[in-house]
């Protein structure tokens, strides 16, 4: 099953997509809408389900003219995975660590399919990274590797935007990987059941107006999803609705000669086999003076 | 206004502090129950202040008997700084950074006043960090530092509980940060209104088994509360409810000779002037086998 938020007149909707690639849904203001896609997760499989069949008797969406939100729009942690491809770990400068480099993004950053990517007023290096998001289904702590997929609800694609000269400003990564509008996250949750087990095999392809600028198998992953799920556990609760990140192949645009950031106008896709292509496009951020800077309550939840 | 969340038979609830240290206030159940603090937060200071006034007038609460929450369950944001007193980053090792350090926690590691700290299976290396936490409660984006400190709801106190060997496994702290049950919040929240100014010249203190610690000003901040504020508002759009821990004075377990890490039976305080004193006893996490190690749903919101 696929699913996809989306947004219609700044109501928030949830729809299947088919086959064909038609998107079939309610939004919230609809009788018998099934809830967003954190509250389906977290009731379970048979919710999933229930809701899929719900969703696909439901209105079609026209996507050209819908936005499409991030799956989740406010998932209680986004656990990011640095140096997890060796290739990555080298051009980066690094040693291969022998433990996951863990960092985290705050749902403020996130951005759906199709938004405007932004550069921020105060760098012009912004980077892509193309990578694969696993989205926890059943929550647990000390889960053994053995039984850790089943607690993956399903799978995205995420480009985890980084602001380079901010990430290397004090001895964390944080602000480099916090920006507003840098984590892009769609197009569609896929359940993993429509995926080989921990997403094994599925080549990831990130291309920048069209040019490949990373092509890798998620076979290459230092810590594969499975490892990733019992490592993290050992220290912290998962819980439904939890998205571990799971780290970017070689060829980003900070190790080029000379490197290469991504400016107004250009068009990032990542694609992966299964998951689908993830487009956005890159904007400035609005010049002082000219947006609503103050927000009481968080855009969309 | 010193606001205490709570919990009585699972309940969770709101209250108020008065001056002699009684608390009053509802349960969720209880009729005429205002919301919780991040929903009033969220709602503006005049929330606050109308449920101040009603809560005053509830039933006194027995906080011998019902369980202190952190003020805020699941903030949408914990951002912690690191390396923000010149002693600490001093003794930790680190050239002083002209930028913030920034790294997240996640609300599934907190605990509140009274509750053990967990010392987990994995690692013996459990160390204290005394804090201040500022709560934001009008959010922003390029949020100027003159008047940044009007963003600010209000205050309390935080052990950043640190598993030193795990916050140095991978380049990056995050997993040393996190562990479930080492990050202390609380006891109350008070309003900023009740302290000076961004808590200019407040005294902290570390207490571990009553010898002391840490002892510093909060005069001896890197960044000072208005600078984090509009530095981290730069990059990422800070919301009503997120919560900004300030870093930590030198005096850490780690950098003593020997080095000093918190064992079971260990009682460590965190007092700081006006906002009261943050206790937690430590106990070791629970061996294989005998916790429930599955959860659904967050434990409470």
């Amino acid at each position: 099953m696929r699913f996809v938020s989306f947004a219609e007149n700044n109501q928030a909707g949830l729809g299947v997509e088919t086959e064909d690639g038609r998107v079939f849904g309610l939004n919230a203001n609809d009788s018998g809408y099934p809830g967003d896609l954190l509250t389906l997760i977290q009731n379970g499989p048979d919710a999933l389900t229930d809701a899929a069949r719900i969703l696909r008797n439901g209105r079609e969406i026209d996507m050209r003219r819908a936005r499409w939100l991030p799956p989740l729009a406010q998932p209680g942690k986004i656990i990011c995975v640095g140096l997890n491809y060796v290739d990555h770990t080298s051009e980066s400068g690094f040693q291969q660590p022998d433990y996951p480099t863990l960092f985290a993004r705050f749902s403020t950053s996130l951005i759906g399919h199709m938004d405007a990517m932004i550069r921020p007023r105060v760098s012009h290096q912004l980077d892509y990274e193309g990578e694969i998001a696993a989205v926890i289904g059943r929550g647990g702590r000390h889960i053994p590797k053995d039984s850790a997929l089943d607690h993956v609800a399903g799978y995205s694609i995420f480009n985890d935007g980084s602001v380079r000269d901010y990430q290397t400003k004090a001895p964390q990564w944080t602000v480099g990987k916090n920006f507003d509008g840098t984590g892009a996250f769609g197009p569609a949750f896929v359940t993993a059941d429509a995926l080989p087990p921990g997403c094994r095999g599925l080549r990831l392809q990130t291309r920048l107006n069209g040019a490949v600028m990373q092509d890798a198998s998620a076979d290459d992953m230092v810590f594969d999803v499975a490892t990733l799920i019992a490592i993290i556990s050992e220290a912290i609760t998962l819980v439904p609705g939890d998205v571990i990140v799971t780290g970017t192949p070689a060829g980003i645009g900070l190790a080029r000669k000379p490197p290469l950031f991504m400016k107004p106008g250009d068009i990032c896709e990542i694609e992966v086999e299964g998951l689908g292509t993830l487009r956005n496009h890159i904007a400035d951020e609005e010049p002082a003076g000219t947006a609503a800077q103050e927000t009481r309550i968080p855009a969309m939840n």
